[in-house]
């Protein structure tokens, strides 16, 4: 488990054959002929390519991955230097933009010409899934490719990527490790009366200098012992006494994503705020000790629901207690009734206890683990059990 | 068009109305009885509504928009607080993530409640979108929702949002002028030596330090008079003496981005290097001079094509020579043959003409203006003739 961070940029051809070779067993498992991919982190976990450009929604890209051959990349000739430096040794591409046919009819001949085995590609058609392309164009590739079922591949590609390798696990770490010091640092560097926008912005940067690529994610929000969101912000609101401020972020290194919060009390906070807090606290212990092999994620959830409900908790509005987090900020599984998801090694997951002690007064943490034969093992330096102050 | 800095965060309800009010009437000459819209730029255009956790692909999000009556909202129970602070009024959530019916039954009901006028729904099928649902999902809406046909609302989406408003305008200089600034001040912040991912770092914490909001796009690339792509990167490489350094940057503030370039010589680079350098900058006045209430996409990319052929231009891989840009990075139109978009006031776009002079030896350049009465203004601070100088 041990990699250095010098070597944590780029994968090894190595790893994306191991990578691929597991892809396949599963794709047969799922009676797959092979996968349709566009959308980016599922685009880089295959290939090793990395642009910020996915954020112009203008050209498609597309890779293909076959069940008895290496990938291929179907993508906009803007792109073809750099896929040219990534394992893959099929790189087919068109001028793009073409509004009148992006890529459908390069990408209709490169899946035509597949041996045909199940008869069916799974696409990101579910869970927890967008396609990255025109739906009238996936439409009408369906119906050009004849022979060939296009089926739901989610479910084969979320099992592909819900268990990490190492490589994998020393990014998160590290990235976990890079907002657990930016997030210790916060209180010197904020005072009461500065707005929650002043502190992200603090944070922001700190997370930058302190060696993260990037930050997509990084809301926060503040109010009177508590709040009563946690996805949206920061405001213009300045910080007060009693106060807590809530910030959670996904930053990434090297492509892959911490997902974790702090809180920070605002001068000296209210009694019941230092209650649940202190349930919070606890029911993030609860959730890390259940994390273990052979347990569920309905477990999990289970674990950290009975100390909240027990301290009082009028439940919250975020749905589940935790979820997967990789190359996206959010990934399957979640932790959560009828989720049922089998915890294995290798998986990497978020704690998120939250609960609602009085209405519009929330409580939320979060932390990041992976999955090690003898349990969950933090990722993240675990928060204080009592908040960090701001003065 | 002056707008004061202080009042650029949010708009009004009365903005909210106007904007409606015109895309009521497009919905109209497209004979559609509502746009279904997901992505989140247009969930924000039509509401306001503003959140950083679109990073979490788990929970889809709706807004309706009906021909006759104001936008509806059906989202996860985890935004409804902040939902609840728009202009709009009605409001449905669920308790998501719940995969067996996420959102598709309450939209359903919510679609099949409308008065069918042209028995039309627009959704965002077609050029430059995604649908930000599962594909089974919206295949399994498509069924439920009978006497109602979903075709691509994206033609009527981007007539809608093509044509800013003062407001958005002042927001896209806003942020075209922090970037500018930052872009200048970099070259005593970088020295020869230093790896393209150092210069893009420094430039990333000061473009925050200056104000932006995010910068979700910053790619920087370095080459011997310079680049063979302009999509990916930063990479670790040294910057050497006779380098053309290329960083780009999406960045933004109140939502709206900036799409702007610059490029550095690294110390004193070659006089193809130069010539080619010039030839671009004298291209990029062409089209801003071309880009006049009147003339068409394709008249701006003919005026700078034009001064590239003559200078040798091998051409490039970048597709076509601007785009518009506001609340995505790039939408439509596109500055290319066959485009033939009318260029109206009050669009904005970027002016964006590239050359590869010698093979892998490109060097592109990139404007923002916004569409006045009088011809294209410009947003950014107009990049010098010749390159800013690192050493």
């Amino acid at each position: 488990m041990t990699v250095q961070i010098s070597s944590l940029r780029g994968f090894s051809t190595a790893e994306f054959e191991a990578r691929y070779a597991r892809a396949q067993t599963v794709m047969r498992e799922h009676r797959l002929d092979a996968l349709l991919l566009t959308a980016p982190p599922n685009v880089r976990y295959f290939t090793g390519f990395d642009s910020q450009f996915w954020e112009s929604p203008t050209r498609p890209w597309f890779v293909i991955a076959p069940l008895d051959r290496a990938p291929i990349a179907v993508i906009p000739e803007i792109g073809e230097p750099e896929m040219a430096l990534t394992w893959l040794t099929d790189v087919r591409s068109w001028p793009a933009p073409r509004p009148a046919d992006d890529g459908v009819s390069l990408l209709a001949d490169a899946i035509a010409s597949l041996p045909v085995r199940f008869g069916r590609v799974g696409a990101e058609l579910g869970r927890e899934m967008s396609l990255r392309m025109p739906v009238m164009d996936f439409l009408s590739l369906r119906d050009r490719v004849k022979g060939v079922e296009f089926v739901d591949g989610s479910p084969c590609i979320w099992r592909i990527r819900m268990i990490k390798s190492a490589g994998e696990i020393a990014r998160i770490r590290h990235i976990c490790e890079i907002a657990s010091d930016a997030y210790a640092a916060l209180p010197g560097k904020v005072h009461i009366g500065d707005t929650e926008r002043e502190a992200c912005r603090r944070l922001r940067i700190d997370i930058a200098e302190r060696g993260a690529d990037a930050t997509p994610f990084l809301p926060g929000i503040s109010g009177p012992g508590g709040v009563p969101q946690i996805v949206c912000g920061p405001h213009d609101r300045p910080l007060e006494k009693g106060d807590v401020l809530f910030i959670d972020t996904g930053s990434t290194y090297d492509g892959y994503f911490c997902d974790f919060d702090r809180n920070y009390a605002i001068g000296e906070i209210s009694d019941a705020a230092k209650r649940a807090q202190d349930a919070v606290w606890l029911a993030t212990e609860d959730g890390i000790a259940a994390a273990v092999p052979g347990s569920t994620t309905s477990d999990v959830w289970r674990a950290m629901a009975k100390r909240l409900e027990s301290a009082g908790s009028l439940g919250n509005n975020v749905g589940r207690q935790g979820h997967g987090l990789g190359l996206q900020l959010t990934e399957p599984p979640s932790n959560m009734p009828g989720d049922d998801t089998l915890i294995e090694v290798g998986m990497v997951l978020t704690i998120e206890p939250g609960m609602e002690y009085a209405p519009g007064k929330m409580i939320v943490h979060e932390e990041n683990v992976v999955i090690t034969p003898s349990g969950a093992e933090l990722l993240t330096k675990r928060a204080p059990r009592e908040m960090w102050r701001i003065d």
